[in-house]
């Protein structure tokens, strides 16, 4: 497998001069600026590429163990990178300085994260689990659980784990049935149940693991509303806050996967000695809720793992392409870089990227503004754009970043089969993301049936005026103005969309199975049309810089990514208003499933 | 994995109903009529579904093995498996009678093929690579080759190989560097050289292995016309026919493969102790022409290799979806298949697997005219077609398997992902399909470039009138007459794309780099159209069937997949149009490359 090298150069063009690091003068970030934000992304680039980076290979090979008496050992090299990650105090850097984090911006804290999920996405998955579980407090635990669990867990020292799915509740968590029971001691439950797939679910390159659990409490109600969160420690924490003795969880599996073998799986067992010690996380009966408030910030992240894993493809490939000679150009031998067939993949692969990569970010600052804001109404506005966004976010960035792994083999031709060369794993290991926290169907659903019907589409409707007005600026551009023409002709699309799927959706017979016929065809729409906003404001910023006379090949290059992003991709995307326009007469007929 | 139900109903409906079992009308086909056609289908399902589909997961699970002499163990079973076809009289059923093979026509062959990649990919690799060495023996083998090294082949006690690629020589042939000189027997040469990525290179389920081994002889000229083929047996053969000693080739070593970890994908050094013995094919110089008559044939075998797997990955993820039980319907706890998200996965891998088997089939059935007519004039008209639809075929069809097998492990949700499953394997298996025998990019470049300017795209014109006058014949259809306009709207773009790339080759500066980079959006235009070209016929003949009173939910099941195939998935491929009308600009800037 190639080096990774952090894409700072794409990061500082995001932040600095797309996003004009708007997020700096908020409320809270008064000791952020951008030198500040400069040497983050330089040191966590450093860590990515120098530390993280060149254990993926190793790790997949490796891959984890369970002993006899349910201990697991992760890859070699793992925990001492963890440390250093932990160590540098990167574990807290989104994290409210009320809370002992650093408190930089989410847009900041993104960037971060796809380096380290670019680097290495089996470990990074480890901090990204602890960071739901941080957030989980902070929103819903009370001040006595905070103050004993969560200083640990923003140091890094503690991670934390997500513990949904039972072998009968996977999408539908309704079905969960782990139990707890109020405990001896006031305050404590016992939790017994089993719970499957929990990634990094046991390990021991922390002091101690605290597990966010979704159990039902005596008498809770079936279905959705009988369901609390209880956080269940591996290790039990005295009095002065030290773990002590291992608490009644224990790892009964790992899952052997297609990817991410350095990543744990884990199946665990509560209980099977008289009971977990578990303590309730906020309100008995909110427990989805709860953990979904959690999953909304981990679906964001796992958009930006995709990005990680893609940008790390591109490189690769890259790299090969100008190296490996095969063939003639214009009679001359060449590398293959130089077949435009191998270029329209090498673009397809960068411009995607770049084009996600914008999307999430321009989302982390919504995020930003939607905490931070002075104003309330520019708070809520800014959420309800965040709303709309992170289901876009997390699916189309990995159903993007599948083919962006799969095209970054096709470029390595055989080799590209073989192992050794790595191209292999990166699309093995990121195929999951399309998968957990949620299925990219889940997501559509949610965009498609929740978010949309709530305000009637308002907010999504508030983003497309916004496309509009850069396709207009686009279209006022001398140079620019086919691009325009496309992205209007997206937005057109996406507009025209949202009203069939609205209309459907109010059929109070058939809107179910429409709103499900259509959501993802919609999804894969509102996606394209996204991307290729951001890459149309990119192509305005890269063309002024042209124009104020820099020679930054970087700004020629962004221009080019935009001429492909809007005239090459989008027009792919464009043809899913016909497929939702086509109805779903042939997903009615019964025989369809035989 | 569940187990593998030979598709013989829809193989039925394509030989029987749609191309109305035509071919065996054909001089040569004689002794062939439909009972037997009947019969040995359903034979080879039964051999495919209980033989070969049981070993398909626990071959991926052993792979292969490399000893230090060089000897390669293949997984439990495949030798008895391969005895059971071997001796069943597979592997001679589409060779000729006058080499003693069967000759059952191409299109019954293929039906045969589709099924034992379908059961098991990895196992099917070894006699598809020895059906391109009777290929290339009967084509160009001088009488006295062919009568001894024929029989064992078509037999099956024998196999074959073909050892093209080397490190330096892989999309580019003419790098070769493998040498043979002239031995001291007339007639011997002794080879010397290194070959890589050689598809079973090395085993001992067979009697003998032929290598088909491209190398120089002395004094050749550089590049592709010194290039020559040869003859070398892994055990040298006596006057009698038996193989006997060990010739001078060695396995050094087995790849670490992603997938069909069941075949040996060997490093062959041959000569290492003075030069392995081999035996000159055809006229010296011409060896790459005659490896491409063999590899036309074995690209399209690979396309129904594709679409095998692709069979296998629908009949997975309907089964478990019919079993799964998450989430609500109508406020009915329901299986996951109820829902139209996941009916809409289930109907589009079906639709498509469906539409690529008819294309794949309709081929074949074109390589039986071109084989068999009794006209000149007609073989000629049907050689065209088949030369334009064999990288549609390969390319596209492999392209979209892996894109079915994607889908596959999507509908399984978490379980997708975990190994044991099945689902992901198909996808590990058949990523290798999009690259070799061809790369699918190099696939596009022999349809934009060679196929359609050799004729000026005559014979792919006249193949987009068929699918006007089908798209007709639907249009005047009161209940299939959008589908008629969608396919009319495709025939329509597949034309208007086609006079982009004739137009842009001719452009003597820009022409080579124009074809590259419109050839990969050209060729899958084209597959989406003439894929719903055999959709839309498929539409007549199933609508006729049900007007004419049949009660088969297999008919309105085709109705429903043709819908989907023209209306929710050709508008997809429609717009690589506009791909095409965007042309190079963005690629031809120096800095995409950075």
């Amino acid at each position: 497998m190639t080096p990774y090298t952090p894409p700072l150069r794409d990061h500082r063009f995001m932040l600095q001069e797309v996003l004009e690091h708007q997020v700096l003068s908020l409320p809270g970030f008064e000791e952020v600026d951008a030198d500040l934000v400069e040497s983050v992304l330089e040191e966590a680039g450093r860590l990515a590429s120098d530390v993280w980076a060149p254990l993926n290979a190793p790790g997949d090979q490796q891959g984890c163990r369970r002993d006899a008496n349910g201990r697991v050992s992760v890859p070699e090299g793992f925990a001492e990178a963890y440390r250093a990650y932990a160590e540098g105090g990167w574990n807290g850097i989104g994290v409210d300085q009320a809370h002992d984090g650093q408190g930089l911006p989410e847009v900041v804290a993104s960037a971060v994260q796809e380096m380290l999920h670019g680097a290495n996405m089996a470990l990074a998955l480890c901090p990204m689990l602890t960071a739901g579980a941080i957030e989980a407090l902070i929103q819903h635990g009370d001040d006595a659980l905070c103050a004993r669990y969560l200083p640990p867990l923003v140091e890094g020292r503690w991670t934390g784990t997500m513990n949904l799915t039972e072998p009968q509740a996977g999408s539908d968590l309704s079905q969960v049935r782990t139990r707890a029971v109020p405990g001896d001691v006031a305050g404590e439950y016992r939790l017994t149940g089993q719970k499957i797939y929990i990634t990094w679910g046991e390990q021991e390159l922390a002091e101690n693991i605290l597990h966010l659990v979704l159990a039902r409490l005596p008498d809770a109600p079936r279905g959705n509303k009988g369901i609390s969160l209880f956080l269940v420690p591996r290790r039990l924490v005295d009095e002065q806050g030290n773990p002590g003795e291992l608490n009644d969880v224990i790892c009964t599996g790992l899952e052997h996967k297609m990817g991410i073998h350095g990543s744990p799986t884990c199946s665990l067992s509560f209980g099977d000695h008289g009971g977990a010690i578990g303590y309730l996380v906020g309100e008995p009966g909110r427990g989805l809720n709860q953990m979904f408030t959690m999953m909304n910030a981990a679906r964001h992240k796992v958009g930006i793992q995709g990005i990680g894993v893609a940008e790390r493809a591109c490189q690769q490939a890259l790299a090969h392409a100008a190296e490996r000679r095969q063939g003639r150009r214009g009679g001359q031998e060449c590398a293959i870089a130089e077949h435009f067939d191998v270029r329209r993949m090498l673009l397809s692969m960068r411009a995607r990227t770049e084009a996600l990569r914008a999307l999430a970010l321009s989302c982390a600052s919504d995020m930003d503004q939607a905490r931070h804001a002075a104003d309330d109404e520019q708070r809520r506005a800014a959420q309800a754009r965040v709303d709309v966004l992170i289901p876009v976010v997390k699916a189309f960035s990995t159903d993007q970043a599948v083919d962006i792994a799969s095209l970054g083999i096709q470029v390595h031709g055989g080799m590209g089969y073989i192992e050794e060369t790595g191209a292999a794993q990166l699309w093995r290991d990121v195929r999951i993301a399309a998968i957990y926290e949620g299925t990219n169907g889940i997501q559509a659903l949610d965009l498609a049936g929740r978010k949309l019907s709530r305000d009637d589409g308002a907010a999504l409707a508030s983003l497309i005026d916004e496309v509009d007005a850069t396709a207009a600026a686009l279209v006022a551009h001398a140079r620019l103005s086919a691009l325009g023409e496309s992205l209007a002709a997206g937005a057109h699309d996406l507009r025209a969309a949202m009203r069939v799927v609205l209309d459907a959706g109010r059929d109070s017979t058939h809107g179910e199975d429409a709103i499900q016929a259509l959501a993802t065809p919609f999804l894969t729409l509102a996606g394209h049309v996204l991307c290729g906003w951001q890459m149309g404001q990119a192509a305005l910023v890269a063309d002024a810089a042209l124009q104020g006379g820099s020679q930054d090949a970087f700004y020629s290059a962004k221009l080019a990514a935009a001429d492909f992003a809007l005239r090459h991709w989008l027009p792919l995307g464009r043809a899913q208003r016909a497929v939702i326009e086509a109805g779903l007469d042939a997903l009615s007929q019964d025989p369809v499933v035989r």
